[in-house]
């Protein structure tokens, strides 16, 4: 992976005349005159407004993206300047914060002026997602607009599963800096130090080799693994027959890894050996069932035989994996019953994980991209045998 | 400041009582017979669940407060071992994610058993706040449970707007971590820098210092003044004459600072100067209009006076300080038509702003907490010269 360049930052205005142009294809199809969307990443795909600004819950920002013609920001005065930064000409601004209309009648009179055809229109409604405005003004709009406000999130989903090659370089950059920090860990770590110092160990090299961000960084240990994945680094001190698990979601440019890494303390017991063996072979079956034209039940299935035949005695994860890119998780998900058919150019987790013991979870996770007939790895594979620390 | 220790991570169950305790109380005057919430900021107020798993769009959390007992959680099955190191005991999980139903029936049912005296349960709807949940399923929730679902938000912010006196410690703390590292920061600087490069090493001293993430850190760079303040850094270089404006919002244990500083590159302009002093000098104003029983209006006539005077041609942000904590920004705004009484124990930030010249922008900023008859900097004053890196 030593042969990955430095992607250019942001994206051509080709690239943004693409996805529109894809997006109104896919808008004709569920027969939505337009979308509006007010959510980060949402608006970041379509217009490539870049900001952190969205920390701030104190104004909705909102993006039009009509069935025909370009993207119409309807944004808040403080974001005008920002938002000329981009491709994007038709900026509608209003001062706020205005507690009586934050933006809502300037929305409105934007949508009612798209042509109608089908005489809906797609919002942010359905699963994996939520509509960043004060439900009440939603509301407010859904009951005054001509148009019927409909849920746009499975259109919105089809727009961004399938990834853009300039997307998958970025994506792939990312995951290139957090492999070569997670290998140059060991070095860094101790017996005797915490979960929170190994973490931020890991935070300020990514930081050093050019990530802009680590929005998700969990890193939990225990004695032969962890009984669970989504709460520390704390204070717990590392010691001998520990197993130290992080995970992180770091960004570049916008764009997400989301893999983990497994760490051993002093020793390695055989049964945690042996797990890790069974989840190193997972992750090959899930990667190798990865394919376009595979269903993500496919992929379940190849890792979950695996698993089960190793003696898992649960897993409350609910899945074995899920896209990602401009989010840390994104559909699809492998899972019994998800059904999504594989396509190329799609971003995905391969996460194997099991509870082989109460309260003793190991989880292995690595980045692909689907490729025209199989698979391209974005990680560098973990070392099939655990790390030792000592 | 150097007498600020290290605040203890996380809250006592005392703490989480009382915060439920004085929820109940608002509660009452609002005639709501619970809340329910689902955003990561009210979630952790009430149980202390601290996670960067909020990342993932994937699965709805709730947490609901009623009138009379303790908060319950109803989250999905991987969230059970992370909510069980905090004081919630009532936890009630489902295997997620669930295309078919995430949790709405568990919520359903729950919101059915708590008593009912004023038939009425507030959620996140009004402002400064969004659900985090599909709206879909909002909407299917308010239609088929017995109780009326009401905007909660005003009685939320209530809640949250005046700060425990552990909450101040650790705004002042992570305060204390920025203020340092903004200051040891020009010997860090060169002309000839790039705003990245310039935004990447403070973020790593903050780090280094002790500081959880960084979610917000806009770095922007112009000739005698900025543009904008939301978007950035970019690959701009840093070039004589310019000033070099860095604003963070940095964690520790959850809790924001949100604060700026500025830099100048070789030289000082007279005119960038008299802005800055009276940049400095509405600071003052607005710290010490900022005080129990004055209202917000006053505080942004306090500061907006002294940057009329100076030659303001306007200001795009829309006030001029806000609340902070758990978030960014909270409300109140120091806005006029805010009217919000200033109490003790609220923390604000002032933050004087102006457009000099079209698009040279100087904002200046610093964090408060209102004391019983003043206000305390928890921020180390910025120099009243401004600082010049060579």
């Amino acid at each position: 992976m030593t042969d990955i360049k430095i992607p250019k930052r942001g994206f051509s205005k080709d690239e943004f005349e693409k996805r529109v142009s894809n997006a109104q294809k896919i808008m004709n199809k569920h027969q939505l005159d337009a979308i509006f969307v007010t959510t980060p990443h949402n608006i970041r795909y379509f217009s490539g407004f870049n900001s952190q600004f969205w920390e701030s819950p104190t104004r909705p920002w909102f993006l039009v993206i009509p069935t025909e013609g370009d993207p119409i920001a309807v944004i808040p005065e403080i974001g005008g300047p920002g938002m000329k930064l981009t491709w994007i000409d038709d900026i509608r601004t209003w001062q706020a914060p205005n507690p009586r209309d934050d933006g809502i009648s300037l929305l409105r009179s934007t949508l009612e002026k798209i042509t109608k055809r089908f005489g809906k229109i797609g919002a942010e409604l359905g699963r994996e997602m939520s509509l960043r405005m004060p439900i009440l003004d939603f509301l407010k709009l859904r009951e005054t607009i001509q148009s019927e406000i409909v849920n746009g999130s499975p259109a919105i989903w089809e727009m961004r599963i399938v990834k853009t090659e300039a997307e998958i370089d970025h994506i792939n950059y990312i995951c290139k800096i957090a492999s070569e920090a997670y290998e140059a860990l060991p070095n860094q770590l101790s017996i005797g130090d915490t979960e929170r110092e190994a973490v931020c160990k890991l935070r300020i090299d990514i930081a050093k080799r050019g990530a802009d961000s680590t929005p998700f960084m969990a890193g939990i240990s225990g004695p032969s693994g962890v009984s669970q994945i989504v709460c520390g680094p704390q204070d717990r001190i590392l010691e001998i027959g520990d197993i130290l698990f992080i995970d992180t979601g770091s960004t570049y440019d916008g764009y997400f890894c989301d893999f983990d890494r497994n760490y051993a303390f002093g020793k390695v017991s055989s049964e945690v050996s042996r797990v890790h063996e069974a989840l190193w072979l997972a992750t090959e079956a899930g990667i190798k069932a990865a394919v376009p034209g595979a269903k993500t039940d496919d992929v379940w299935k190849a890792m979950n035989s695996i698993i089960e035949n190793a003696g898992a005695i649960g897993n409350n994860v609910g899945r074995l994996g899920h896209g990602l890119g401009l989010q840390l998780t994104e559909p699809p998900s492998h899972r019994l019953g998800d059904n999504t058919i594989i396509a190329e150019n799609m971003v995905l987790t391969i996460e194997p994980g099991m509870e082989y013991a109460p309260g003793k979870m190991i989880v292995h996770e690595e980045n692909i991209a689907i490729t025209k007939d199989g698979s391209k790895l974005l990680t560098k594979r973990a070392p099939r045998e655990l790390p030792i620390i000592s």
